[in-house]
């Protein structure tokens, strides 16, 4: 099950860390994308960018957990950004990675079944499945009520996936919505975050922590310390780390007290984090790695001394 | 712009239906799916839905103003069912539908861009435009907060698109967020109405509609009657007709009194609204044609009848 395998895959790394693959063909090096660069084919685009999530997975797979990847950045080029994610999802399973989809997807019933065929599990075609997208997790917004996301819950039940609740996003209007003080004295946050933890109670592995989790963004450690007691086996999805403004202290206040329970995201802080377009591939290299193993050192510092803080 | 060309489309037909396109490949007749049911190439999925809405939008292009697809049903068959999805547009096209995507896309800032890139006019690619999947306008979701629509909105002043921005959705469990009354002791739903008439505010075409519209379900029309006046230049996108218990009655509460300013979706009442699978393509499209022509009579009554008694 979901939770299970997060859990185990963080103890094997030792940090918590997930690596953004969000393609922006402009932001590579240009060693990546020199044919796209010049040719009129667009599928060139899409090899970029499988060829750019290859290295950059090669790179990080032994040392992080998993990667997130933004489809919204794949939709953009079209058919073949969709076959780069197709290309990026697979050569993150064959490395080993637990593989998060940030799709926000949220639908009506039968709607929100489809997209849990899509990513979790596959969809029936004449007595056989088709996978489709078939991933670990995904995200999922609640916009549209319990009957929305219920769906997805039941697919994480029946295929052994996970999905990661909206509760509070790091974007500044996060709080249009969802710091809104309803009827029953609670924003709608909070009630988010009960429902979260309603899902996730049949959904409890031997790790303790439920494949029903949350985003709580690294922006808000205020609201983000009150929601982790609302939801205490929930696994916690944190973006906004980095280039969004979360620091390592803010993104620890969602790790629980066994310095557990969730994951920290960063995507341009640690791919597109070098000087110039022309930088040789080595030089490239090397600047993942060092983001990578610096945001693991400083995460792992923040969590323990919260964690020892709290002992 | 937007508006002007959906006014004038449903001008131009004399009703304002709109077909959903949501492919359910073990749905469909036998006559269009027979390839895939006993073959082992998934491609076979994808072309049997291609050729499925083929025949669907040949029956329906002189009838209707435009065409609805339901991205999560596309999704759900991975890269066949996106290689459908392109077509599908492109077809839908080419026969002079207004083409609407209903994906409630919604994430921060530069996500939500790319998503805007992927629907509502292409992404920058080394100087040129890859156009990505390019349609008429699509459905967003505010979940995030102002700044999550603005990159939609702004998409559609550039490049003369639409977006409809879901305000109160049409399934049971809309109220769970939408309906909540806040602080302002107004419900979620009313505040967005209030930001979809500010946002839509420099959108207004010579038509009096602005490109920034809603989606208001069917199935709420006292709630209905209530944000239409809130938001009396947007026009409104109505689910939840047939299959989900909406009425032409209860649709016809989202028009304004000069009997525009929404268009009413129907899917699996008109495109699977047949006995057996086994049918003959002729009596397929008798019953295609005789929904499309029923549900277009029964709405131009209900819509006539309200403003004649509003009049």
């Amino acid at each position: 099950m979901f939770a299970d395998h997060m859990l185990a895959t963080i103890e094997a790394r030792g940090n918590p860390c997930v690596i953004g693959l969000d393609p922006r063909i402009e932001l590579m090096p240009d060693f990546v994308t020199r044919r796209a660069q010049t040719s009129n084919d667009v599928d060139e685009v899409g090899k970029a960018i499988s060829a750019f999530h290859e290295r950059v997975i090669g790179l990080i797979a032994k040392s992080v957990p998993a990667v997130k990847l933004q489809i919204a950045f794949y939709e953009q080029y079209g058919l073949p950004g969709m076959r780069a994610f197709v290309d990026t999802i697979q050569i993150a399973r064959a490395a080993g990675l637990v593989v998060i989809v940030d799709a926000k997807r949220n639908d009506i019933d039968s709607t929100a079944q489809a997209y849990a065929n899509a990513f979790l599990g596959g969809t029936s075609v004449f007595g056989h499945r088709l996978p489709a997208f078939d991933v670990d997790c995904i995200t999922v917004s609640p916009f549209l009520g319990r009957d929305s996301v219920e769906p997805f819950v039941k697919a994480c039940a029946e295929n052994g996936r996970g999905i990661f609740v909206l509760v509070k996003t790091s974007n500044p209007g996060s709080g249009d919505i969802q710091d809104r003080v309803t009827e029953t004295g609670n924003t709608i946050s909070t009630h988010l975050a009960g429902l979260v933890a309603e899902w996730g109670q049949t959904l409890v592995g031997d790790s303790g922590y439920s494949s029903i989790g949350a985003v709580v963004g690294a922006t808000f450690p205020a609201e983000a310390a009150m929601l982790r007691t609302l939801m205490p086996k929930a696994i916690i999805l944190v973006p906004g780390y980095g280039a969004q403004g979360g620091t390592a202290e803010s993104a620890a206040v969602n790790f629980n007290a066994d310095g557990l329970g969730a994951v920290v995201n960063a995507s341009r802080s640690v791919t597109y984090n070098f000087g110039e377009l022309g930088l040789s591939a080595d030089d490239f290299d090397e600047s993942v790695r060092r983001s990578v193993s610096e945001m693991a050192a400083s995460l792992n510092v923040a969590i323990s001394s919260r964690t020892s803080a709290s002992a």
